[in-house]
């Protein structure tokens, strides 16, 4: 590929096309068309608000300061992503859903890759202050076939809202696990009660959202994420309707959660535990909280047509020629 | 104003419009607006490209990369913005310049608030290997008026091509002052003939521009910055063409520079003291290296109605009906 060359005398209107110029040397053509969109957004983002050196360098300080929060047990980049809704967007595009399976929405910043593989029926929660949950589940395919030795990953608060990785002297990992589905597609666990509770706020993100007038909450959810070759990743959580008079009644963050992350359909009632040979098999208290559930995966080839086809639509909407390139569309961008 | 409701069900379609619902919240209406444009720039992005999750994962960690190698001493997102041309635009959009004035460039990463006030003629590079330069300048305004008490930072590498705060053993500031224009219009300082040098490329912008099969080279040049009352910040530098058999001729990076920072009008011919009276007024050698040059100033007034005129013309671009808020545009976003 020919070196672009003069780069001279670049003003409002022609420092976009040279900078393509310059960035049409990257042999990686996905990574060329990504970053060609970026560049565009960004300088039209400085066009149409004018932007000033004083908050071009409000913005550059807040994201320095996103990133000096963020280590391995906190990650505000994600928290900013959420907050904008752009990580549930990304779940969307990334992960379309065929009719009748479960939908998806945010992984959210808390998910670890240190949870232990626990057995069938183990307690996840050691949280004593939690209110016991009996978690029922069964993974099928949209033909309604149960598929086993699926890898499930589950985390959720204690009793508090607070994930394991934000106790500074947590001793390990808690309120997480994963799982594997049997060969009837059968999954159970013991948990609490998932809270409703504040995403991080003492940070840069925090301060975003009190600039807005927004509130931090998210409504009391657990989190779920399901692999196995030959399906597409589900990365989704429930959204738990509150049990009794212990707690509120409507969560009153369903409707406002801060990161865009409630779908009706994984909305659930939490039920009880009401027949004693149940309460026995399981080994659990009756009256207890219980949570029976179906989880429907999609094949990876459903989801890669899916894809395929609202990408097609997308780039007739920009009017580009492209090609797929690993099953992603690619422009032609020089 | 009133609290947005139903925050559910969010689609790849819908969930843009509804993520401005809830920030339209916000008291301030130019934040308001600028996020507006945010969340409609970050949004396209992941549509148009149909951003994958891994993906998206690759560019949190990258920015969290950038921040958490950004210190006191090192600004790795000022950087990564003048490598994809935004800073070079914002300077363009908040400074623009009338006719016969000095063009402006990027301020780069380097500039600090710890540099000295240094009276008339002081040497400010402390390098004894660099090549003497002798800098005698003016400034005016677009009428030819000389602009007396101008207060002038001036900025520049070693002949390694290193900022002192590049270097980790630095004692104080070194290749930097504080001047202050005379009853004349003038200022004089002694420096070293400036070097080309790669931005710093050890870090996440670095491997990107590696990516990119790009350069991270910048012409050599000499940080300016201007600032009086009632006139606009110049925010520029120089390029400095070479000197001598000594030095490369053309300076290869000035039609690839790294941060899109070359201006025809900002590149310098370097001259040499050929004047015994002039060598003894200044007290240089006979032969040093010379830059005589004069900026020119641009009222506020005159900046702030440029300002005004080019914001009409982008909102009358973008179709919206507008007020301006201490002179910035802010549509009606609600």
């Amino acid at each position: 590929m020919a070196t672009p060359v003069g780069l001279k005398d670049l003003t409002i209107e022609n420092i976009t096309e040279n900078v393509h110029a310059i960035n049409s040397q990257c042999d990686n053509r996905r990574l060329k068309y990504v970053l060609e969109r970026v560049v565009v957004h960004l300088h039209d983002l400085a066009r149409e608000t004018r932007l000033t050196t004083d908050e071009w360098m409000t913005a550059i300080l807040f994201l320095t300061q996103v990133g000096q929060i963020s280590s391995v047990v906190r990650q505000e980049f994600i928290l900013l992503s959420d907050v904008l809704g752009l990580s549930l967007l990304v779940d969307s595009i990334d992960h379309p859903k065929s009719k009748g399976s479960t939908e998806g929405t945010v992984l959210g910043p808390f998910h670890t890759h240190e949870a232990e593989h626990a057995l069938a029926g183990s307690l996840i929660s050691q949280d004593p202050e939690g209110e016991p949950l009996l978690v029922l589940c069964m993974l099928k395919d949209t033909n309604g076939i149960p598929i086993p030795g699926v890898k499930i990953d589950v985390w959720e608060t204690d009793s508090k809202g607070f994930y394991d990785v934000q106790h500074a002297d947590r001793s390990g990992p808690d309120g997480r696990a994963v799982l594997t589905s049997d060969e009837a597609g059968k999954f159970w666990f013991k948990a609490i009660v998932p809270v409703p509770y504040p995403i991080p706020h003492d940070g840069p993100v925090g301060k975003l959202l009190k600039q807005l007038n927004r509130h931090p909450y998210r409504p009391s959810h657990m989190h779920f994420m399901f692999k196995k070759d030959g399906y597409d990743p589900l990365i989704t959580h429930w959204l738990t309707h509150i049990l009794s008079a212990l707690y509120l009644k409507d969560d009153p963050y369903e409707s406002t959660d801060a990161v865009f992350g409630v779908k009706n359909s994984l909305v659930v009632q939490l039920k009880k535990v009401e027949d004693g040979e149940q309460a026995k098999q399981f080994g659990v208290e009756l009256g207890s909280a219980l949570l029976p559930y179906d989880f429907v995966l999609v094949t990876d080839e459903a989801a890669a047509n899916l894809r395929r086809s609202k990408a097609e639509e997308a780039m007739a909407g920009l009017g580009r020629r492209f090609n797929f390139i690993k099953d992603l569309p690619v422009p032609d961008v020089d």
